[in-house]
């Protein structure tokens, strides 16, 4: 039984972590820590929990995470998880940590994007990338995972196959997505407050979203050239799933089935990646950790698309997935 | 041109106000005002106001409200209300209230569930009540009015032809309602964030509700007899609307033929309540003026049911239809 | 390894029974039939399953049944599946049937509620009503489980406690009740089209549901005397949940704190029945099997409420858990 | 007063007609039809017009259409309405017709579109392309105006400032939209049954919507240059409402602020169009005839947004937009 630790419990991807490691048939729960505010009874602080948990949610002591956790999901915001990553490491435990602080490689367009200086260029370098479908051989023998964000999981999931194979030409890529109100996090605000937000649709952060250096860092790796992304985020009425319109110029002639073929022959092994006949919906994908694909050809450019979870593939259903990798556990397991 | 001061502007009914106003063939906006920190362009306060609006909201000044408006729709939250409304009258407008602070005419009643001193006693005993359809001739020579609650207008329109006609046991009255999150006003909270509140619904207030000796003064009025009510709230996931289900014993033998026709009778003049023929729809009376009600028998109960908007006939469109009636206009203008 | 067939897996509650197998340690999916019309890969006729599940939905054969199945989910319709249970069960396996087909042990009350002479008389009076909180001992034996309705299992939980008791007037109970709209199945309809049933809320079956005399049988079991129930359904504008609110009169003196504690004990060594300080929220339960209730006092009332999913603890998940409980294991498998 | 008829009164634009004719001060309905199984009292029909439309809808009789009205909202289905709208022109009322039938001028690319022969190329060539910001002077006189199709309007609307000041390259426009399900129709239908579209969100006809051609051959005039777009569009889990995303490549220099004074100058006197200072949001002009715009640059493309209601300025509202053109009346009436 791996032993787990959920520091920064008190949020939705603490409480998604929960939950899937409830379900989970070799891990089981042992610590759970937020801010002193945010403590109590697990079943208190989430109602969804009266029953099933009798953990206490409690600030965190290093101590107690070194002597009974063997890995920590850090659910911790940017700016914060890198002053606590460090000492969750020096404890002992692994740590799949959900906040971008680890996954910009390059300290100077991560300070530029989140305004802050980079406190642990230390353990910068060593962090793998936990997008299993791309780096598991990394993920496998890694103290330290930087999870990715949810956005770019939808969309690198989507043109992996076309940026691997050099079918697109890497300066025309634009990702159109829309996010359920949960990749907003559990704090209110006006704009999702429930009557301004239900009945709404919008677009936010034109050219500026933090997400999007993320993409083209990991896109271009997986090009092996430089890959530029024009990312477009949007907010839409629903809890759960993301769904990324891809558009990208060919490289190369391609039409439906050469796009079809290419993607199921590069996803062929993959449990959580599925090629889908046509534009995946949130729907199917809400609630679990699968990701739909689709590609196809219109007006003469490459359009693809990918619907997942925000809080399960895009959080913290990823991060049990490289929990599983990480421990050497078959990669489906407790997220069937 | 009737012309119009809205108070406290920048809220739900605030802008619901306007968009009515905006509409009426004969009033007009003259004068918006909110706090100080609320106050801008009502087209930037409200972006569904951009090009229909130029007025701003700014803060009140008493003799700019005397020199330029007849009426003021007063949209300020319980409490606060009562410290305005004498001075709104002294400038010589009239005073159409949303608040609760002019409703309850036995102090005692208004202080247990306010939880406040009540300062405006000697304007208090003057106040009509504003539910047109059953307090008409008050409402037409009133220097104020009180708007009633949304809970309230629902409630007694369900169930007013009943008591009329003495046709239930007035002890046995149980109002079962649910509203749409609007209800609750445009300040964010952990309940009402979009991640919370949709795909839920649950009960609040049990026992306690505020609009429940408002129920009781009014049902008690119009059956002149005491009437208690037990009256449960609920909220769902929707913006706007009230759907109350009332149930009742009858005090004499009944049949939903008979109801029909009780019903039928009663509001047969009304222009905003219509007697359907089965039971009402939330989505059929959303954005309008109108109040849809039906009542029939079920294992020997009086079940009857109404959908109101709790914007408009619960809030908005009432006190314009108030404000009609004071002015000697078509009670419908501007509500079609 | 429980081997699992689901008769009738077209719909939703056998794509929750699917879903729930999937996860279930100690069962396995092994044939999945429907109607010749509504066969194919079960990944094809539903989204969700793709890469999760590679059976087909096939027509029904007995002989196939039979050989490969221990236990057969029936989620045909009412009126169908009574045709369907017999041969069933002479294959040699145990059947939970989701119809309404085998809980009405009166079959006047049957034929009367359901239009059409019952069919299988000889199997009726050995079925087990699966609502494992009040009946374990008889299922744990069973061939046939009558698994509930959605509403009386939300409705029953809510108040079993006060009719086990004696603690209220059996002729007072109303039962105001609200479900999401997976509870009216897949089929499209007027009502339920998206553009007319979101932000929307409306009762319907006004003292005709069918689902208040098996209310009323199983609550006069209970309680060991006649109870009579008015029983009134709506519908609101979500996926998944049921919120029922319970009014009755207190046959003996209560208070709040008195009825906390007789709830507490009453479901003190239940797993799924979760006893809440508060008025219990559709969401906390949704996606989950969980009952959570709450009683008070208001008015001199008893108001109580309950909180499932109806197609969980009010179908699929409440069919697993009998199957757990018939086959000896423990009742929360695949249930977590 | 002009005499208004709806022609296929029964649908959502129908009804959406109706409600803005019964609020226009210069207008009234004198004639509602249908086809025979879709007719009755108005009231009935729509429940919302209950005590507000005392109109049966009747199956179509020319004569009385040509005796009792003055212009006719054609509301009939793609294919359908060229049939009936020859028959319209004879009575001598003016016809505003919401399907495609007259808004292709190359009749080749509407049979390649709509698979169907054009039965009326005679009055095609006359048919006014009812888009005002763009042809208001042929809409003056027109007796016969093809009301835009709503992707379009809400896609050209966005873009127009762009085209007729030749500022990008028109071979790289991607218009990604998503529209409310109202947009689909009354019809129910497996994919929008609430419980299948709600919480959901999906793209579908990639590469083939019939409002691409459309939406070229409007851009191709307003840019008086071959335009080539590439649409996208999607559906999500809300009523009404259009977000048109578009990105294109700039042909020449531009920043935000120059984007922001072109678009300010070129809808400067346009009551409907008006330019936001942010990305524009679908809530803000759900109801209204409001399109609310605004361009920037990201990354070195051009991102430009619109907002519209699909029912109202993408049909209903725009076609009394041109129906007050048509009669010289403020273009605003009724549809403040």
């Amino acid at each position: 039984m791996i032993r787990v630790a959920i520091i920064g419990a008190s949020g939705y991807t603490g409480l998604e972590s929960i939950e899937i490691i409830l379900r989970h048939p070799e891990a089981k729960l042992v610590y759970l820590t937020a801010l002193p505010q945010e403590c109590g009874r697990a079943s208190e602080v989430f109602g969804r929990l009266k029953g099933r948990c009798s953990l206490h949610i409690e600030p965190l002591d290093l101590d107690k995470l070194g002597a009974e956790a063997d890995v920590s999901l850090c659910c911790l915001p940017h700016k914060v998880s890198m002053g606590f990553v460090p000492k969750l490491l020096e404890t002992g435990v692994k740590v799949i940590d959900f906040s971008a602080d680890y996954r910009l490689k390059d300290v100077t367009v991560y300070e530029s994007f989140y305004k802050v200086k980079h406190t642990d260029t230390k353990n910068l370098p060593a962090a793998a990338f936990g997008l299993p479908e791309l780096f598991r051989e990394q993920i496998k023998g890694a103290n330290l995972v930087a999870n990715p964000g949810c956005y770019p999981t939808g969309a690198i999931l989507a043109i992996a196959p076309l940026l691997k194979n050099g079918l697109i030409n890497t300066n025309s890529i634009i990702v159109n997505a829309v996010t359920g109100v949960s990749g907003g996090g559990k704090n209110p605000s006006t704009a999702f407050h429930f009557p301004n937000m239900n009945e709404n649709l919008f677009a936010y952060a034109v050219g500026s979203h933090r997400h999007m250096p993320e993409m083209e860092q990991i896109a271009t790796q997986v090009a092996s050239e430089q890959v530029r992304i024009l990312f477009q985020p949007h907010v839409g009425p629903f809890d759960r799933g993301i769904l990324s319109t891809v558009y990208c110029e060919p490289a190369k002639e391609l039409d439906a089935d050469k796009l079809k073929s290419i993607y199921k022959t590069f996803y062929n092994s993959e449990p959580f990646v599925q090629v889908t006949d046509s534009p995946p919906a949130v729907k199917n994908v809400a609630g679990g950790n699968y990701c739909h694909v689709f590609a196809t050809m219109a007006r003469g450019k490459v359009v693809c698309f990918s619907a997942i979870d925000n809080l399960v593939k895009g959080a913290s259903g990823q991060a049990v997935q490289n929990m599983n990798i990480i421990f050497g556990l078959d990669e489906t397991l407790g997220l069937e």
